[in-house]
């Protein structure tokens, strides 16, 4: 079926129209939906615009706080707290992040710990703001349980993902935010939906035992298998325990718990000023310059690019600017309910029609 | 046929004495010793004992500086550098982890940059020494151009190595150390030794197509492809181009260059301090707790143990502490030739004979 296009600046009008009128107060509104529109630009759609109406029935039902009362405590010249008080992850996560860059400002480097926040959608959204800045960007999450650990029959680490970014000459940001699994289980619902078997090495069934059967697939198996399981660990450890927050297998589920229940997930993020180690524009010349000899390397395919981390987001990036943001039919129903139910206008499709 | 065991203590003495009479001095020697030492111990052979030929040939040949002057600049209250001035990176990076400890008591946090630095061994002896002072250790380096990048014919990054370490209750450390290749190419070059096909996924030909063929192979596939791409890059990001030294496929060769030529490599380590977040005995008890969980769930196969990042390395060393480190004859016979030739007692084999 054909996408509906939607312009960038619909996505974020909607997004900010529907978190207002559900009473997310203003400045968390502005900073959530900014996070949903650049995830969705970026072509990240499993974290974009798509979660908005799982977003608006978690305030209404009370797992997210419309006001809340982030509270912020410096512990050191390069460390701090944020309690986000149950308000949406996207904002906590870039006051943290703002608090990050401000230490590493004066100490070289800055670190934040989160707690008691909830789903914080793309981790680039965070860790660009510290390459805007000039500074290595650190953004990690844990997430609900489902990567199977090496040798046992279950799960017990969520995808756990790990975002860094770092800025670049005449270039967007070099830009790496991966899942340690090579997808997600929403990636095995699409393929069970397509009726299509999972490729081998991506999921197990119940039992632990490695399938391509979308239907029995039930567990990810992590990349590289106990590599990264061990980096699945590694970020459970900076953002389940440092935050002193539900950790490993006790991490609260997104879509099955009640949404009236807190998800009480912890964040991290880190900022680190390039310059406490060399010129900024020596390190920014050369990152570009080694991106660009990785672009040029001999292609594998002749049609095929050779790309760096964040390349292809950039290229979507730049169609969508363009041409709009893709909906599925399913989805834009889905806006429309929800248009409906907070009497705010539904998005409204571009004028002309394309095919994605 | 069966390996020759050798005592804890006689790796130690023999790697001591060999550097010793090399001209190396006597801090740097005890410090690079004690890593090869532990290294084996561990079991992490690849990177322990087996090396020491080749260093003290790295030194005569003048590659290794055996008188260093390691300069230590603080640039901000948790970051700094340090100037291996081409001695040993076992001990450079030894003074730059104690370094960064030292900020991380002040700032809460600290990360030095290594420059002008050599071959630095297991990264894990480096990140450890942070977990024993009760803080979160952070250890990167980059090495040479052998993993080809998504999409392209040739190699660019090294197999770039991450080690995270973080304290346990009544345990040893977390300790995650993994290059983000699956196997190292010295895995494939034995696979090639054995006449053995290289499991799928693992290895490329010099054209860039996936190969079983030990013979053909030419260099190592990353791990999930674009994600362990993405990690390789991150970790030359903060070894090679913080550091100011050469980055990317222009990183010397370990082997393949003359001995008289320097290798120029960085290293990054860091260490955060896990009380500036939370009481460290509520982290190390959960640490504890989430180990000791994962270890109980429940097992594919009944007599195979679920195992955390540095559990088979304890194994291992708890077994070589007793029955001694296994050396292969052709090692032995190395090891005897380097005391000849510096005029040392050859390590001594333990009493007992044994099998492993």
């Amino acid at each position: 079926m054909t996408d509906l296009l939607i312009s960038e600046s619909e996505i974020f009008r909607f997004a900010y129209d529907a978190l207002t009128a559900a009473g997310v107060r203003d400045d968390v509104a502005q900073t959530t939906a900014r996070g949903l529109w650049r995830t969705s630009l970026r072509g990240v759609d499993s974290h974009g615009i798509r979660l908005l109406v799982h977003y608006v029935h978690a305030v209404k039902g009370g797992r997210i706080n419309p006001n809340p009362n982030f509270r912020w405590t410096q512990t050191a010249p390069a460390t701090g707290t944020l309690d986000a008080d149950h308000g949406f992850g996207h904002a906590a996560g870039m006051s943290a992040m703002r608090h990050a860059i401000a230490l590493a400002r004066g100490a070289g480097a800055g670190f934040v710990s989160v707690r008691n926040s909830t789903h914080c959608g793309a981790m680039a959204y965070f860790a660009m703001e510290a390459a805007a800045q000039d500074m290595i960007g650190l953004a990690f999450t844990h997430a609900t349980p489902k990567v199977q650990s090496p040798g046992a029959t279950t799960p017990f680490f969520g995808t756990n993902p790990v975002c860094v970014t770092a800025p670049m000459q005449d270039d967007d940001p070099f830009c790496f935010d991966s899942a340690i699994t090579q997808y997600s289980f929403n990636k095995v619902r699409q393929f069970r939906e397509e009726g299509k078997p999972v490729p081998p090495g991506i999921a197990s069934d119940i039992n632990g035992h490695m399938t391509t059967d979308p239907d029995a697939a039930f567990q990810l198996l992590p990349l590289g298998i106990y590599k990264g399981f061990g980096l699945a660990m590694m970020v459970d450890i900076f953002c389940g325990l440092l935050s002193g927050m539900p950790s490993g297998d006790e991490v609260s589920s997104m879509f099955e718990n009640p949404l009236s229940e807190r998800r009480l997930l912890g964040h991290f993020f880190g900022a680190i000023r390039i310059d406490a180690f060399l010129e900024i524009e020596n390190f920014k010349r050369q990152l570009k310059r080694n991106a660009d000899k990785i672009r040029s390397q001999p292609r594998l395919d002749p049609n095929q690019p050779v790309m760096i981390p964040g390349d292809p987001e950039k290229m979507i990036e730049q169609q969508r600017r363009a041409a709009g943001v893709p909906i599925k039919a399913l989805d834009m129903s889905k806006f429309e309910a929800l248009a409906a139910e907070l009497g705010i206008d539904p998005p409204r499709q571009m004028e002309h029609a394309a095919s994605t």
